[in-house]
């Protein structure tokens, strides 16, 4: 697949939050990343060059909102009032991770909904479009009114399984109640049935309360959107163990692996743990058991299809 | 806890889905109803008459988004552009039932997300807030840039069991994937475990794949934020049994009773079905098994607080 | 006149209040109406299924705000929310008849203005642009900010006359005060003095004070832009006659019908009651003096003149 | 009637198109105008100083869309803009006469909607709320999502012919087909039936085609809500004087008197040519049938009536 | 450079205030200036007929904010509401004076920023892009969030003098303290040093106090962006001859002359005065020392560049 | 001056960037700073907690947009946020320091406006009002539809020197172009000439190219709306001392002090180096020429007017 003539005016420009995963779209839509700088003042504040012309282009900024994510929120809406001003005919805004997700509701009085206020930046700063991958809450997409394309990633992590051959006796475990559903969808990939982790105060304790559902014996694999701290992927791996699963492995999206969250993955019961490049993983964060795989394909053959105006649900059905 | 002197100039006005709520309202608010008039022209087209004087007002209006939910959210938009003409100085709605609120994402492509566009109308006929209760996505709240008030039924759904000693040996049921942090937090009022019954097609199957957790011998209360067509309480009733708990209660917040709910409902294994007042149940759909317990008081309360500009989250810990 | 080949892009859809009317449409343009479906959930709540692409698409919804209203509404807001998502790049809405036209200001102390609701809600939705046929009041248009083409009915009615040779003695009868400059136009397009029906209380009493203008000998033709319960009509008709005219028709572009209008205008002293196809009239409503006349080739050139960005206006004058 | 203490925070303003009127105003209201001044650059910049503190008060502007019109816009929206960032807490716009008002909807293609345009600036300039009287078309209310409130000058029209005991033997007239409604209400408050003047080229040719209804030996009262040139006034008496009215009086709420209308007026069958002072009437364009009756104490009573949350209805009641 | 035949649906309209400008940007653009007029009801009211098709057309609209500044903005409003609602697909603004320019900043409590409430009613019309010259602050870009392409005459007005050798021996005065900038990057243009002439109360005064920086025997330059009545022109020029400067040129982009400025300038000690022809100087205003530069080739190549989608810089660099 | 009894409202909560200067308000306004917090999660995003009711309150909450820059703009937009869902009546945004505000412009093409960004990203967020001292260009006032109450520090720096009895044989020194018309506001406090440093190339250079204005053996007082990396005052202290300047000081108000200013500063020409507490100076970046004026009561002084609703320019005169 290789972009038709008509794509002269598309224009790839990535800003600073992954430039690895930029490149690799760039690769498979197969036009090269647009121009453009972005430095700091000696204050800290940023500064965009584009340096080239966007004039009537239709634009696709690559930016993930991942650690720091206030810089990485500030770049992008920079540099979309930038192409706004500098006449881009649109501007699409691919945000392979999402952060502030988890901000998604008011759990507490007076809390702020900070997902939303950066829908609401995004769509002031009058973004045309938002490709994006595994929302914390597939709700996120209504906080905008602008198309939101939400990818998902379930089919490339389930493929790591499959190429293994490892599919037979699995048991797909939710580390905690809000995530029952999409444990639900692995376990259709993979044909398994699921088990969930019984965390009664999620937040204040580290131990699990209790397993709901079979594990004795099985190949268990967690499966959750994100890791943070990595706390509840080595608290999961250590109750399945103890309640005699096999193996155990771990699986998500996005890779923010905070604090030591490597060395904490490294020492726990987990046999791999298996995520995208959503996030870039600095050297620094790489460990024994990661495995990343890619997903610029998606994101680049997204594009395309975009640009194309062709319906990009056959992403999906192609992945399976 | 009476209105204060102020409250001159607080207005309560019911529009016609719920005027048995809205009575209750208003009883405990300590002032009556408005006088308003909803009717049809021989079209079907909607016509509201304000009959007293709102100028300078700040309004609450009743009106919950049920059957027929199509004209309720009309009733409701016309009523606002109605008071905002007429100089009311605000305009606080209150949705006791939030309808709609299950399409709140695109489960496939080109779904619309109605649950974003009606708080999209709702804000552009400029409501000032919203106070409602259970919304079926706690990310609905983020679909409103104004403050929404978003109070919880679960403390008077847990004091039935409590009231009447139902307190042990009890198991919260979630009766699919997607609500098992609700079951959760039941669970917590209810100091008990959870179990998850894992329907693999919730849409095209009815008989649930299996029970995750233990239930075996306990009294089974099943908990879930709406019942429309009763079809999943039924089969939720019936798989418990089977699974040898010894009793089963259902319990909603939301009764929407659609086409046969009732008579499966009380042809069920269900020992009780408890529910609230946020939609009116007509007298044909009542049914023996049915408990309706009115959140009319916390309703009242809680538009008493906001007229105060008083906090209202004293509202959640009073009724624990 | 067929649509020419940039039109792979041009996409119509009829949403449910007149299927009839959109097939008429289609056929004119030339293109078969897209695939889409509108179900309704067990609780009343509309279900909308678009079930092709229309990424990139000029889009055209065609659909009557006409009985149940509140559902057209609501069907189409939603529609339009799904095809925004979907990433349409026009969407365009013919609304051949625009119910609640009639509320289209403040006649009393603190009523709403809901005409220009609706207008609000279609635009907040971000429609792109109106089509619609002989608004209540032309000022309607100014309503929106987005382009309104507004057609007119009237060279479809005269042409009944003008067809049977009906063009002599002739006297076009305004049945109210506000109508007299829709008579005078009708007037001018069969050469025909005009006369008023002078109702002092138009709506307390039914019978009409008097009549200002010569009818006496003359084929009266009486004009209004609806009929609704057809009350107007019959007592027009009968002071007509009483008046001394020879024979009376009724014209109106938008037959509503409500009530038991069909039996009281067969009834009436009406030749013949000639109304077009906006609103779809049901077998049941049908009556042996109603001649239905299609706006479907109307629209259908207006659709493919927006489409090939050519001007409206030669419509007007083609047709008289 | 005096202002209540609250009105400490009440602020009258006036702009330069209608002192008189204002000052009027002021004197109803019992408080003075406020300081401010409109000064004009030497290229015809408007410069606008405001003299004291508005800081949270409750503001009125009063500027009637007179000629020269384009400047008292620019007058209005720059004050609205001084006002809103000087921090007053509510700006009241009241626009005694509505220019371009009748530029309402698209007579033609590729018209603009003038009405429609002045009010969307200042809505988006954020004005709090309209005070106007006798719209050209009612709708033109619905051109603002803010509240307007619309007065009407005929109960003080009708006053003049009461106070003189003319009320016997009256017909009201309507210059032309727009206008029957406006007339029909006229008629209603004398008590009299009326006449309609059919002129089928309005803007073309000066001479009406015929009268219909009764007006000999009647004394007619012809009734329009604006005079412009006077030539619609002129024509209208010599046909009504030629189909044997006894006497011609002319009424308009608004008395624009452009080119040469006071001299047309003054040697045309109107006895009496009675205005209000909507609009200033400079010296030079007074005449001797001219009488002008004020709505000073009308627009005084409204503003009180807002300023203390009143509705404003009793006003018509009381007039009457 | 010709425009190329995608260009069938670029249109050019000019309004009123400056049609010999707009000429000659036609002839540049290669294409004739669209039929539309506007004309004056006789209360002064605009009337504006687009005279052809616009539908779906990239529309550039020719309209300088210069005296009558208030007439020519409702101009500009009125045709954009008139475009828009006519359905054009782009309505770009070309403003080679934007008046109101000085008014940018609250330079006292409760003044205007009148500059800025132009943008936002140009925005709110729904405007696509401006184009303009030497702004009178650079910031006021930033009052629009749309793109504004901001052309500079500096190199037009130095061409000046490079055609005429004037290159030796110069220095460039800034006659006031805020324009120290713009004498710079003019200075920079003709490799001259700048002074600047120290005026404590410009407001009040009109003596300079005194000049900073080297002016004896040498050639001054005096600098601004506009002259409006002349007179700081006039006492510069008195004040640089007093100091010893051997000639003194005036220049300015925008030529208001307001009042008696021609008499003023032509009696001053002023060699010569250059402005462009952004302003159209009508035949009393124009005197001996003034010379007229025109912008129309810049902006005519600018409206291609903006039409073809190739960006604008170039402009720049082929002037210098 | 202490606050009146109404003030039980009024709520002041300061973020994180300069707790310091919130105390000093807090201290003036004379009620203490509310109970909230700021933390972050350990992927760097943002958690705000409101830990009292503020419902109905008029708040006023604090914030530099100093370094790190990016993560204050986000504090702020989330308290914002959170405050508006917690239904604060008013949302006073007190900016001593705006950082982004250089970048007011396009000075190049494709460049953004992020100065213009922020005010509409605060804007949008819904804040109600501005408070903000020394902007770096008046035209921000304008960037902003919102009321901006803009105080000066000029009167504060100028103190240090009045206080002192340095009042004699002063020159106040613009160290660049854009400068001048706040060296001329500085020398009006002071009773001083003016002089300038003229550098052609103010980016690529550092090296002042001459000193336009008489400096020789006068006081010469360097005046800045800030100072960043400190090269600008090193070089201006510098040309000074080499034109026989007797002695050198800087002001400014706003401290940045990035890269080595301090050590840069201490080392350079000048005596002193005044500067007010907008930005927290940490201690590392204190050094011995340093002199740092408090804003505090300025700025509480503000505070108490805008919640009396008195003017705020009474600030102006009192502190000269």
């Amino acid at each position: 697949m290789s972009v038709d003539e008509s794509s002269a005016k598309l224009k790839l420009f990535a800003l600073n939050s992954n430039l690895p995963l930029a490149k690799k779209i760039s690769e498979r839509v197969g036009i090269p990343l647009g121009q453009s700088s972005v430095k700091r003042f000696s204050d800290g504040e940023i500064q965009i060059n584009i340096e080239e012309s966007i004039r009537g282009a239709e634009v696709f900024v690559i930016q993930s909102i991942s650690e720091p994510v206030n810089d990485t929120i500030l770049e992008l809406l920079i540099m979309i009032d930038a192409l706004r001003r500098a006449s881009a005919s649109e501007i699409n805004v691919v945000i392979p991770y999402y952060g502030y997700s988890r901000q998604d509701r008011k759990a507490r009085s007076r809390e702020p909904i900070t997902a939303k206020l950066i829908a609401t930046l995004l769509e002031k700063d009058r973004a045309t479009r938002i490709l994006t991958i595994d929302l914390h809450a597939a709700q996120i997409q209504g906080f905008f009114d602008i198309p939101v394309d939400h990818l998902m990633a379930a089919p490339i992590l389930a493929g790591y399984f499959k190429d293994r051959g490892i599919t037979d006796n699995l048991v797909v475990v939710s580390p905690d109640h809000a995530g029952v559903s999409r444990a639900r969808k692995m376990a259709e990939l993979l044909g398994a049935p699921i088990a969930i982790i019984d965390n009664r105060h999620p937040e204040d304790e580290i131990v699990p309360s209790s397993i709901i559902g079979e594990v004795k014996g099985r190949i268990a694999i967690v499966i959750d959107d994100m890791i943070d701290t990595g706390t509840r992927f080595e608290v999961s791996a250590a109750a399945l163990k103890s309640a005699g699963a096999a193996k155990v492995y771990g699986c998500a999206t996005h890779a923010i692996l905070s604090q030591n969250a490597p060395e904490k993955l490294e020492a726990s019961a987990m046999e791999k743990v298996i995520v995208t490049d959503t996030i870039q993983i600095p050297a620094a964060k790489q460990f024994g058991k990661l495995v990343q795989l890619s997903v610029g394909p998606l994101l680049g053959d997204a594009i395309k299809l975009v640009h194309e105006q062709q319906p990009v649900d056959s992403l999906f059905d192609a992945k399976l």
